[in-house]
């Protein structure tokens, strides 16, 4: 089998392994296999696969992470983190206070970039399937979008009437999808929270406490999973 | 009451407060005021205090973070989200494999950075209660000098003989000090696991995926917070 060439560099340039060295490979799709690399030179990378290896399993519901995007770098850390926790997808959102600069959203290069972080992280964590990157999509698409499944918004504790937290969900019996919503620095706006309820998307808090706008995603995901007896 | 200069210095110059303008000041110890400043000149800046304000609820279970010290800034970052999560205290540890300089490990700036980025974050995140971030200490002297509460090492699945994972703790009684321990970049060594078990400290996985080194004590938190229901 001849490696795409991003992968063929990877290994003999980054890594610098030559013919005979044993590598592991995946396909994205939840298969990995034992391999070794057989000719390696200008023309391309050829390796053999060998057995298939159990990778990491994959959590019974299926997560998508909608988290708004957030500033600088941060995002990147977000997609990096929930990979390795096991979400399925993550959907970039675009709210009323997301506060990234138009041409880097529309932009395809940070898409580009979350989707290399993808690949990378799926690798390190041991998953053998690459969860999907989504284009950027607007908040008001994404709630008229998403019909199927728990369908949560996570909600500062402060916001509108007393809301409850995610561990409600303890009590309810596990979904196949989930859609966890997730803000931007500056939170949701007013019209936002108004539309979610009318849409009858179910507002969650995760506690009392304050995290950072790239923490709460994870310490989320993170709940969830633990809810659903996945981590 | 006058301010501590570098407080001072932090309303005046970084956030360019002048007379009069409202604040909130809390004490590290429990206690939140609201305040205004009275005068502020070269000599220093005089605040008063109004009515006292509610802060973030502690945790009813102390926990303490004993966290090896990790490469980089990435030790920051644990502490400030652990702090924001609700920890009670943080340990740096020297374990086996910790790979940082010793001359950082022992120099106090390190630690007084860290000092400083729990005081941030504990007044970003509500907390009126500034955690202890206390003074490296050997994975050894950690071990034998913890004696009370719950005592957890935090393990990779496939470490040893098959260990229990963290919400195993679902079905305890909720301690009233939990030390929850985890171990730098490179694991823990064979050594390290023996000592831990002899004496009598739990071994507990936080589930089948691999996080990075800095994700995971911050998903351990959160999973512990979810379930003695403080999260």
């Amino acid at each position: 089998m001849r490696l795409p060439d991003s992968e063929a560099a990877h290994l003999t340039h980054t890594l610098r392994l030559k013919t005979g060295a044993t590598i592991q490979l995946f396909d994205g799709e939840g298969h990995e296999f034992n391999g070794a690399i057989v000719t390696t030179d200008r023309t391309g990378t050829v390796v053999e696969t060998f057995e298939p290896v159990d990778p990491a399993p994959e959590p019974r519901v299926a997560i998508t992470l909608a988290q708004a995007v957030l500033k600088g770098r941060k995002f990147d850390s977000v997609v990096r983190d929930a990979v390795m926790l096991g979400v399925s997808a993550v959907r970039p959102l675009i709210t009323d206070h997301t506060d990234v600069p138009d041409a880097a959203l529309h932009s395809d290069i940070a898409c580009q970039r979350w989707r290399r972080i993808a690949i990378a992280s799926a690798k390190q964590s041991g998953r053998a399937v690459v969860p999907v990157i989504e284009s950027p999509t607007s908040f008001n698409r994404h709630l008229i979008g998403t019909r199927d499944g728990l369908r949560v918004i996570l909600v500062e504790p402060s916001t509108g009437p007393p809301s409850d937290r995610l561990n409600l969900l303890v009590s309810r019996p596990r979904p196949r999808h989930a859609m966890l919503t997730v803000g931007p620095e500056g939170g949701w706006s007013e019209n936002e929270l108004n539309r979610a309820r009318a849409e009858g998307w179910e507002m969650l808090t995760l506690g009392s406490r304050t995290l950072r706008s790239d923490a709460t995603p994870i310490v989320s995901v993170s709940v969830l999973l633990h809810v659903w007896g996945e981590l």
